[in-house]
């Protein structure tokens, strides 16, 4: 690890390694890691709801770097996504490990005065999901999140896509519920709603040497850059939203004050980069 | 239980119970029942693949008042199915319950001179959908099934609805694959090609009292009832198959020699009765 | 199924059937099925909690048949259970399928005058487990069940077996918490409290004939009988005991409004045999 | 990030964070983190076989700084451990979040002369245990692992600890078993094989900045610091072992060409430390 460094320690040559791959575990033949190499393609039907917490609330979930947004204090969004991921290698065709869903906060702040999201809490169903977040700074825990699917065929058993359609959701983790949404249907939208603003993360690897748990291997504020966005199908209308207390959880620390729009539409991008802040 | 009865036990008034509910448990309040009283309201995504094991084999599968079908021996399907539930109360509004996947076999079989369709074994991940088909004679065990999901905009991380689009599938249960599947779509159709015959199971209850393991307190075979059942969009092509061994299983014993058609499409229907035969 | 019936409708000889096995799935070799012909052997830990709900709840629980025990209106344990499974074939060498965590209510009760333990709920994280459940007439649905764990080596991550000893619980289902409990450990005693009366169960498999949904082709009383039951390693002493309201649940219904004895213990038996009331 | 830097990067003084908490997510009050400031204790069951794959299977599986151990080449062991883990504040009476199994395969290496365990591959079943892992080293994926119980009262359904006590155990991820072993006791063991050498791991965290994807942001060799670890009830005896492959999955390639020893025991230790090699 004797490389010549960048500010924030990057080096310029490849590290000398024999083994291969890009993330836990490196291996023999580089197949075995749970995040390949990129480029990573996402696509995924989202379940969202608008909501403000206090602004008190709000604040006290921004990392060092970042401020409230005077102009939207307590403002954000819950978003339940069922993604499906694929590398290079058509991994979706092996739906059991690319396929997942999530759930995610995002919360309005602003970093060195421009408009960005703070997600401070993100729950995925799938270690390989898990991987990737981790490595892009987002502070993703093991969680079990559903919501309404909409079919192709008519159904007393599903929403329709189009007024007056509903659309539940649910997150828990370590078997108690952490949230639940509804979603009703009243429009066409040209996009999401949550998808305005750049989202920001803290990347985070701590120390375990004596002495230095304080002093973290890796802490520093990202940007997430999303390669070829595209949106389809985006209905907007009304949205409840409920966020439960439980142990060593902080989620229900944002509980909503009021909703806004309830949203539903799908979600296609790729990823490639990341900017460090 | 002194009512009177019918030929297979049937009694002519309700049974005399102070708890509420159709099936286990019953309770004060009859909401905390696995299966509620019908009608149960079904649709989902259908991913299968035509196959045919060894006459041999399929005849072996097949319960007494069920003979093979000379036309067509050992032909049959393998169907993973992501399924969405709801009764009357809109449980769709809850996913976490009102979701489900299966695997199922379907296997060509005559029952007094008619084609019939004989499912030999069945998997589901969540136990409301376990309890209903074992009420309708659905064997069904749990297992883990996924299937490739297509989405609303374009991705590579999707497959497209259209020629040449590959849909992958698994099923394991107890943590082992029995079964795995990909499909490559080739032209639309007009119906999903394993569901032209009537679906014949054989339901069952054991006894537990000493010296009755062999009379069981329910074993008549029943051919299920599809209300208004809808299909579309259906696309067929061509389908690999593989069936695997594992402990305390017998999938395998039907392993595919052949496979025909693969194919797609979305599927409803309503459940209100069962026929005895 | 046109054999001579018992009263119980119990035919006198074997079901006329090709395919073999004891519970679903019925196949050509008979190891499929969930639940394979007794003898059943259990071997668990037991963590439990002695409580009193309300004598009008623990009164509406009951089926008909059972009658609340006015020596003891409302008192019931909660028993959280780690099992191991085996067959006659040692299936314990295969730990994914035959271990299993349940939780389990028992309330006092009268039969006929004679004090008995009804079980309203009843949760496992295991299909084998449940299948045999419904067989014995326990109304077992899905959970996920955990206790806390001792082991044979000192640490600060378990508790010690002895005087204040402290053991954690926890049930939920469908992803949301449903019971909760702590026991703490101060002298050993001779037997597992909540053992002392026989179980009575309301054996049910419900008929999906349209017009018949409320004649159920199984209802019947059951009493349990364990062969051979063993306990060992017991220790009383306090507890503490919470009950969740959730969807499509009843159990909070049962709410302790105050616990006895916690208990903890380990605990076999064997099952072969099944009374019916 | 701009404090003072070690040759690693360590820092002198605390990273200036608002947020608390050690690893993801970091929070207002510090409580969410799915690994908590150490220390961090641990107790657990292990059941474990010796085996030697290929020498040359186990070289290529060796990060660059290891090399063969030309005493041991090929050997190693395969270990399935039922944990109970508790930071400072009694984790285990959570036994939802503390309890945890893992299943780990340690090849004999040496480190600048010094003969060290070399950890490629180990699983997981709990989010927590995988973050703590991270930071150790450990290149956890979230897997499936069971092992056969051993309890304190007599049963059919369990082994004795003893002479001809067997213990089965599986490891699957993604509904893939990747490992299968079998263990017979024979006589007690003053301690577990598996523990003789230090455990070293290779500290990885990428970048996924464009154009850093080989520049990793921690890439080090690290040693375990186990302190105060006790063993007690170790039994040695016979061992079966299969590696099965599978999509993603390298275990198999280091598959078992003769097994050694089996064994059985309780282990506990507590963590507080990592060396940077």
């Amino acid at each position: 690890m004797s490389t010549p460094a960048f500010a924030d320690g990057a080096t310029t040559t490849p590290v000398n390694e024999r083994l291969k791959g890009y993330s836990y575990p490196l291996s023999a033949r580089g197949v075995a890691n749970l995040a390949p190499t990129p480029p990573w393609h996402y696509v995924g039907d989202v379940v969202g709801v608008e909501f403000w917490t206090t602004p008190a609330a709000a604040a006290a979930s921004l990392p060092t770097g970042l401020d409230p947004d005077p102009a939207s204090s307590g403002h954000g969004y819950a978003l339940f996504i069922d993604w499906q991921f694929s590398a290079s290698d058509n991994t979706y065709l092996d739906p059991v490990r690319s396929q997942y869903s999530e759930f995610l906060v995002l919360l309005d702040a602003v970093h060195k005065g421009s408009p960005v999201a703070w997600c401070p809490f993100i729950y995925v169903d799938n270690d390989e999901a898990l991987a990737r977040g981790w490595i892009q700074g987002f502070p993703k825990k093991i969680g079990a999140v559903h919501q309404t699917r909409a079919f192709g065929v008519p159904s007393q058993a599903g929403p329709v896509v189009g007024p007056g359609g509903r659309f539940g959701a649910t997150l828990s983790s370590n078997g108690r519920q952490l949230a639940q949404a509804q979603v009703t249907l009243e429009k066409t939208a040209p996009t999401i709603p949550a998808l305005g603003r750049p989202i920001v993360n803290l990347r985070h690897f701590p120390r375990l040497t004596k002495g230095q748990y304080e002093n973290p291997a890796v802490h520093e504020l990202t940007q997430s850059v999303l390669d070829t966005p595209q949106v389809a199908g985006t209905w907007t209308g009304t949205g409840e939203l409920s966020f439960f207390p439980a142990q060593a959880e902080e989620l229900a620390d944002l509980a909503p004050q009021r909703t806004g729009a309830g949203f539903r539409g799908s979600l296609s991008y790729s990823v490639t980069d990341l900017i460090i802040l």
